[in-house]
């Protein structure tokens, strides 16, 4: 396993040598491939291929074994010839390889020999990275049954339980790392820092465990006084999913955050700055008089005090109630707090945001623009591999014999005419010859979600012909592909939802036999196939399907009350068909569409703000579990109570507004409830009395943890997310399909491949009125002789999307290896006074 | 005083007649500016002048009176001949005029007739200017004075003062607009929009006060009774503001709010129709279950309750709280309000703001870029009127002298070799003539703010020349000069901030001697004129001084206790020289320096907040006058008050969450209350609880009055004024001064005229070294031969950082007569099935 391709440096050797080799190899052995004529010159190579072909002597230097790290390029290149084109299957599978990477976005580097290529695929096969999925999901959902989870359930899951879950997936993300450093050269495995902090992070997990067992067993029946043993190295679990190589959009959100903080840490000190002076002049204004928050609080007694009210007021969470006592005394003392919020949350908070959309945008196209540099510099390298030269024309190509094969390896699924298709999207000049340039594209090409329309006959149509076209069936069909009968159900559907709105259930049959009806219809007319790829009708066979069967199981039993919640839910489900006819609306239509392309991109940031979420979870239930406690329904009814369970379970909260609040179900006793505690803190309102309530049971510098959780998650990521939005939503908006789409959509038409090409010709209207035409008499628009293609308005990958933010400002072929532009200093300082 | 200047339109027919009038001229009655020769050869168009010049017949058709509203241009235009310029006092006085407007930005059009020209200039003296604001400030500040707000004072101020005031107000406001129709063509006065808009707001005030009148006077003693007499007029009053020529960044502000609006109906459409699913859904979850909010409410009893809910849940002001009685029975609910919030809040607000600055943007540019246009068609007009013509050159230009006696006309304070400089910068390439193209800068050059740098010698060098230089006074000078003492000094009122914050008042004897020697050294270091110059100084006497002062009298008088909170205040105001501190760091300066040239345009937001604030105020007065009241410290013991004082003076709120938070003060009883109470409302937080506390008092149809607040200044306003500071901060950040900013000091350094200029050497050093360089030895740089010019850092005018924002995007030349392009359609629609 461990023989080397022979290196191929000089094209211009191969090249004369090729004629002899041609016709050495015609009568060597079978090629895997059959399509043309074909060599396996390097004959020693591959163990599955039989080695009884002659090899040429100069281009197989296959014997002397190479040490691996000396080696980037060990795979021969292409073997370049007039009449065909004659590439090894390995090297073919490197080409592929590297064409996938392309394709997937995936760019750690391997060493280019048989073994590490071997490997290397391996490492992509779905198992292995389901596995380690798996084995993440563990490590992130020991926190559910670990302690301090179920501190108030002690003894359920031993401890030892986790740790050996825990050691496993361990050993599996170790082993992982192990199969990455097979097939990497040193330098790469080395010259990637994630490598470093998984390692790291494996490392101080497996000391943790070491420790917490070792005092345990010391220890083991003391939780409650302290020092107890603690997993210290449980908040850092999230880093497994910063570091893994598919968690790429979320590393990149990551760097990028990373970098944008660099650039407001000025305008959050100069914020922090100003609100510092402020509590400066609130405490000399209000203190020392006496007056009392209507809680009973002093007003502003000291200086930490008076900051920590005024940093709540800027998240507006204390407005108007830390105004109120100095308002009823002086109603100047207005102006005071009405100055504060107009400096601290209107301008610094806005300043804030503009400075982190600026470096936010400036770092993401960096980025971007690396991503695309990598992506092309990898199909380069599988250009390289398998080009071919023409002797009429200069430079070297590929040809459609070629890219059938690379096609075949990486899709092998997709059909003979997209394949071409492609091919002859990619050939510009229609030469039957794909240049290096016209291959850059071909990644992307592949990525665009295209509906190939091969059969668009119904399947009643083929079973039942004669029925199926008879005169009643005819006018049905007329009937259900009339815009009228949308604008019905549209009409059915809203009224249904007045009647839900109203409390109305007499009509609820009604609406259900209506609804049946449609889907029945709609199945009829479209037939199964076309039914079902419209993801709406899916919803509706399930919405309205489980709301029979609930029905009429609730008609049936009267007795089961549990059902009647299902029933409703299930029947209020079906209001979100609402949402259907928004997209009747142009105007509607184009939002829907951009919120659609940029909801992948958003579930990103939901991945990042998860992380944050769980390393806070993990550190707030070390702290806080078990100090507040819920106990059910009769809670704030003292007299229902054991005095231990007063005002949730913690006699410090005795006249608190937490308690007065009702707030007890918001504590950190399991990982899920700490979740919704930290949603609540994001969102702001009340953010304070939580505080307070968490404070009253611990200690009041816990309140530094809620600080740094407002800083980071509302401050920093709330408005990395708000500068995202913005960005892409600017984009989306202003361009449905992005400049690479529409190229691909011209040349499909031009090359005659469109979907009801030539069929339709609806002069003078605007594209939406065509569209609407379109989709009116969509069953008129008969399949034509062959196959056609369509590509799909689906929602975008986030690679794609971020790629398209900035297609405009990429040349097409550049690969990046030219000195990147040393980006501008942000700012260049102007010197007021000149010097010469 | 109807006559007419002549029309001069075939320039050649002028010149072929120079030489002969040339020679008429100089015989001629002298000219009121004497620099050059010239001729007033509009001898019967002035009527201050002497009319016994002799008139060339061809080119003085003032006899003929032509009708006002046919001619445009009735003045003639400059009269060109080789050897210097002969421009009438008349013609003079119109270019100059129309120079100003455009250094003004005032792009109203007058006729040019000398008629016209006297009233237009009229119409701009500050004493008219000044009363059309006094009277549009008596209109507004009635509302201090006027129904409902003095309903609990009954009778202190009769109704008929308030209408006689108004009055005067409405008239002086009449008179204006006719005032502004004497100069204006019939076209120009009924083309403009905004007459029509006050002419009917007179109109309607007109009206309303003869209405009131006499409605007063048929039920003079009803105004509890419904109908009583209403001022509907009233909240139309902030109109005036809007439609005066003055306010024109304000009208921009709302031109441009009402054309986003049509952009982000369809989003806010979505938005609503979104949270009106989540509304059904909720419905559906949650009621009939009997739980009930912890005040005892019911939760989610019917849709338009549960609408409501989301509704507040969207502006987080119930959050958790909405939550938490659906929590504690199922923690699974917590994902019904998380997906809502994630969908509406998070989503929709953000796309709201996308969309918002995406339209604002773009009409802000379009705005800008006819400003510039109208800009330049002044300047070009005026061009046109004194031009001159060099046989030696082609084309038309402008000499020195025209340009000094121009300067004379805007600027008469300007020194000469401010104006010599100027013209230099405009005149590019050095021909002592400027073109057409050099002089449209001109206006802009003149905005730019400019230190003349004449004399540095400091007083007292002056007075007590021997005793300013002996050894301890240059001492003294070389130690205050020093950074050091700069850096004490921080480091002085850092350790006060402190002292004041723990509260150590022992040392503040200390502290008030040594900032007053600060400031005595630097008077006498900087000598009066520099220490004046620095706003810092005047702030630092103002303070230590009134601290002095107050602190004696507190010390002479130990029983005012009055004094103590004025002590306080004025001791905490120094404070902000804390502020000072921050300019020392570079990247401090750069965030601080952007936020001052911000906020003159933040202040024009101001102004719009306003303008809605007061329109809601009045109304809301109408409706909640004198139904919530705060009856004093005991408002909140029930035992101290009369019975019809108790809940805020209103039953209705007997154990409701606005009387219990102690919210008796936020009412509408006066306009500043009022005001109060929007403000609270802007800030979003607890603001259900205002408007249930004001429900209760009245009817739930007053949510309405609360939703559309919400809406129009919440959602609306404040998007619009992010954006804004989105999209200035960013160039200002980018960008510390402008690029025609920057021209403008390249040019003055290659003239020669720059400050310091050839004196400072500091080779191999960042440019912010460089300046903080100069900052320390700022007095060792010694006045040079003659005037030195310098580019002031001052807070921009808010049309210049528009006009900057932009720049870049509009041609220098560009006066935007051409057609502009058609604005292209906000997006193309793309159709998904093709149509070839």
């Amino acid at each position: 396993m461990g023989d080397k391709l022979p290196t191929q440096d000089n094209k211009l050797v191969v090249e004369v040598e090729m004629n002899l080799k041609a016709i050495d190899s015609s009568s060597g052995n079978g090629a895997t491939l059959s399509e043309t004529p074909r060599i396996d010159f390097l004959n020693n190579s591959v163990p599955t291929s039989q080695s009884n072909s002659t090899a040429s002597p100069s281009t197989s230097p296959s014997i002397e074994i190479l040490p691996a790290d000396s080696i980037d390029d060990v795979f021969g290149s292409s073997i370049v010839s007039d009449g065909g084109v004659y590439v090894d299957s390995e090297t073919l599978k490197l080409a592929a390889t590297l064409f996938e990477d392309a394709k997937s976005n995936r760019f750690i580097e391997f060493k280019h020999t048989v073994r590490s290529l071997g490997l290397y695929i391996l490492y992509y096969k779905s198992i292995f990275k389901w596995l380690q999925y798996l084995a993440i999901f563990v490590i992130l959902a020991l926190a559910t049954i670990e302690e301090p989870a179920l501190a108030l359930l002690k003894g359920v899951v031993p401890f030892w339980v986790c740790i050996i879950f825990e050691l496993i997936a361990i050993c599996y993300l170790g082993f992982r790392v192990l199969h990455l450093a097979s097939f990497q050269t040193r330098k790469d495995f080395w010259g990637d820092k994630k490598n470093y902090v998984v390692i790291a992070l494996i490392a101080l997990s497996l000391i943790d465990i070491m420790c917490y067992v070792i005092w345990r067993s010391v220890a083991p029946e003391s939780p409650n006084h302290f020092p107890h043993p603690i997993r210290w190295s449980r908040p850092l679990r999230p880093l497994f999913i910063i570091n893994f190589p598919q968690a790429r959009q979320i590393r990149r959100a990551f760097r990028n955050i990373r970098r944008t903080i660099v650039e407001i840490v000025f305008v959050l000190i100069l914020f922090l700055f100003s609100v510092m002076i402020f509590a400066l002049l609130a405490l000399k204004l209000f203190y020392k008089k006496g007056w009392t928050f209507r809680t009973g609080d002093p007003y502003f007694q000291n200086y930490i005090d008076s900051l920590w009210s005024l940093y709540v007021l800027v998240t507006t969470a204390n407005n108007p109630d830390v105004m109120m006592p100095a308002y009823d005394k002086n109603n100047f003392y207005a102006l005071f707090f009405i100055i504060f919020l107009v400096v601290n949350l209107y301008v610094f908070m806005n300043v804030l945001l503009a400075v982190i959309f600026n470096g936010y945008k400036r770092h993401l196209k960096n980025e971007v623009q690396q991503a695309v540099f990598a992506k092309r510099r990898k199909l380069a390298m599988a250009f390289d591999l398998v080009k071919e030269k023409n002797k009429d024309k200069p430079g070297y190509h590929l040809s459609l014999t070629t890219w059938f094969k690379l096609m075949k390896m990486v899709k092998p699924k997709q059909s003979a005419e997209q394949v071409t298709m492609l091919f002859q999207v990619m050939d510009s000049d229609l030469d039957n010859r794909i240049t290096k340039a016209e291959f850059l594209t071909s990644a992307d090409l592949l990525n665009v979600p295209l509906t190939e329309v091969k059969d668009r006959m119904i399947l009643w149509d083929k079973l039942f012909p004669k029925f199926f076209n008879n005169t009643g069936s005819k006018f049905i069909r007329i009937v259900v592909l009339h815009k009228f009968f949308r604008y019905f159900f549209d009409f059915a559907i809203t009224v249904n939802a007045v009647f839900i709105a109203l409390d109305i259930t007499e009509a609820e049959w009604f609406f259900l036999a209506l609804f049946t009806l449609e889907i029945l219809l709609k199945l009829y007319v479209y037939g199964p196939v076309r039914f079902v790829s419209q993801l709406w009708n899916i919803f509706d066979v399930l919405v309205i399907g489980g709301a029979m069967i609930v029905t009429s199981v609730e008609a049936a039993d009267k007795e089961q009350k549990l059902e009647g919640e299902t029933l409703d839910f299930i029947l209020v489900i079906r209001v979100l068909r609402l949402v259907k006819i928004v997209n009747g609306f142009d105007r509607f239509k184009i939002v829907v569409m951009t919120l659609k392309n940029i909801g992948p991109s958003i579930i990103i940031y939901g991945g990042v703000v998860f992380i944050f979420y769980y390393t806070f979870a993990i550190v707030g239930m070390e702290i806080f579990h078990t100090r507040i406690r819920y106990f059910g329904d009769q809670t704030y009814e003292l007299d229902k109570l054991q005095p231990d369970e007063y005002f949730c379970g913690n006699a410090a909260l005795n006249g608190s507004e937490f308690w007065m609040d009702r707030y007890c179900s918001n504590n950190f006793n399991d990982i899920a409830k700490a979740m919704v505690v930290l949603t609540e803190l994001t969102v702001v309102n009340q953010w304070h009395v939580l505080t307070s309530g968490f404070v009253k049971v611990t200690h009041p510098v816990v309140k530094l943890y809620f600080l740094i959780f407002h800083l980071v998650v509302v401050v920093l990521i709330m408005n990395i997310f708000i500068a995202f939005i913005l960005e892409a939503f600017l984009l989306e908006y202003s361009l449905s399909k992005s400049k690479f789409e529409s190229q691909f959509e011209e040349r499909i038409l031009k090359l005659g491949y469109a979907l009801g090409q030539k069929k339709l010709e609806v002069p003078g209207k605007t594209q939406a009125q065509k569209e609407s035409i379109l989709d009116d008499m969509e069953m008129e628009v008969l399949p034509e002789e062959g196959t056609r293609f369509h590509i799909r308005q689906s929602s975008k990958k986030v690679e794609t999307l971020l790629q398209r933010m900035f297609e405009n400002e990429l040349d097409p072929e550049d690969i990046g290896l030219k000195d990147l532009d040393e980006e501008k200093p942000p700012r260049k300082y102007t010197l007021d006074s000149v010097v010469d």
